[in-house]
């Protein structure tokens, strides 16, 4: 299994302070060793960084604690190979192109039995159950809309593929287009929302606090999706099995 | 104007040298400096860093020169530009996936008026024509090809595709799909073959020398590609105009 990170903001916000954090769990915190990957939207432009280093010890991770790279749109994955080999190709998370949009998918979980044949434009080039899973994805979406749907049409038709594919194994997953941040759990899965006032927060993983409102504007939002909460002095708020959310602007839509 | 750089080797080898000399011309010895990206494949794997600072400032840059990544295909870009806003979406080199591998592509000149409609399944995510362009080449590839093609196929179908956008304007481009480094030159491009014995080799545009002897083995092949020579003590060789060559296992093939 491996672990998810995501976050959605209404301004662009640097993530070092959660993926300092979650990179511990690439190998050190945690046994999840088999490679990471982070990518971040800049407008419609994307980041991606992928390395099958473990997080923990990757020159690039290392940047990324570092370098403030400032997004509204992140998703990263840190990697417990359960299928597929340990290797570049098949790193989360993945990107394809379309409707002249980037799409960035990771995946926490076990999908098994779960090969559609892909009649589409979508094909992996890993092997695992996730890349295969994001192809079939882009190939239904391709299918359903005939251009970049709105937010709400394509959270609809996310929440009539998601358990497809769900039924099929462990299914925890995020996704942005550099809109909205869309995120389903099977099994783990947990949210923030953090907004004025902001508070200290300090890390889980690493003897590290940050104080967020000597870092932020009053109208600053901030949503924050992980597999296990991050910090120890927040409230987390737990995914049910099979929910589907959406983050616009740092906010969980209602539905 | 843009520069480019590719290189082509029979075995994983790091670019740092190279990289090092043309990462100057992103703003200190020449006036390149509206972003740069570059792409290296590992097996079917890509690493792929974008940024729209200055290439001799940035911090991924930085990065780049440091760690020693490896790989058999790599290309790289600087952006002086002519069209589209300075912005991530517009850095070279661009990704798409096509037959489950990565192709990635990137294009020194001015396309003008080359805007065609793109009927496929590629569609730019930036304004360039650069990008337009590429698009333009992976949908007329997915026509006239049923799956991943020979390198000769494909050296035949580009041959076909390149002269349709030279009419419209400078264009010298590099592209790879992980088996192969394509080139094509409408006005400046060069490139070495280097092969044992091994030489010192001193930079053109930093005052740094290798000896490749040292960091090599004889049966070491590596072929380097660029706009203009990055070595003052070694001969490069022009491309004509309108000539496209492919490299493989750092040889250029004789046709």
């Amino acid at each position: 299994m491996c672990q998810l990170l995501g976050m959605n903001c209404n301004t662009p916000t640097d993530v070092t302070f959660s993926f300092a954090g979650f990179a511990q769990r690439g190998g050190r915190t945690d046994h999840h060793a088999d490679g990471w990957g982070i990518a971040f939207f800049e407008d419609r432009g994307l980041r991606h960084f992928v390395d099958h280093q473990p997080a923990c010890e990757s020159p690039v991770a290392e940047l990324i604690r570092r370098y403030p790279i400032k997004s509204q749109h992140v998703i990263s994955h840190i990697r417990k190979a359960t299928q597929g080999q340990v290797n570049l190709q098949n790193c989360h998370p993945f990107v394809r192109e379309l409707w002249g949009r980037y799409w960035v998918f990771a995946h926490n979980g076990d999908l098994k039995d779960f090969r559609p044949r892909l009649h589409g434009n979508f094909h992996p080039v890993g092997d695992t159950d996730s890349e295969h899973a994001f192809c079939w994805i882009m190939q239904e979406l391709a299918k359903s809309h005939a251009g970049v749907p709105s937010i709400e049409e394509l959270t609809l038709t996310l929440r009539e593929l998601a358990p497809q594919i769900a039924r099929h194994g462990t299914f925890n997953f995020m996704l942005s287009n550099g809109q909205a941040l869309w995120a389903h759990a099977s099994t783990h899965l947990c949210y923030i929302e953090r907004k004025h006032p902001f508070n200290q927060a300090h890390l889980a993983d690493e003897d590290m606090s940050i104080d967020f409102a000597r870092h932020t504007t009053p109208t600053d939002r901030v949503a924050v999706v992980v597999t296990t909460p991050l910090t120890t002095n927040e409230t987390w708020t737990p995914f049910a099995s099979g929910e589907l959310k959406v983050f616009v602007d740092g906010c969980a839509l209602s539905r």
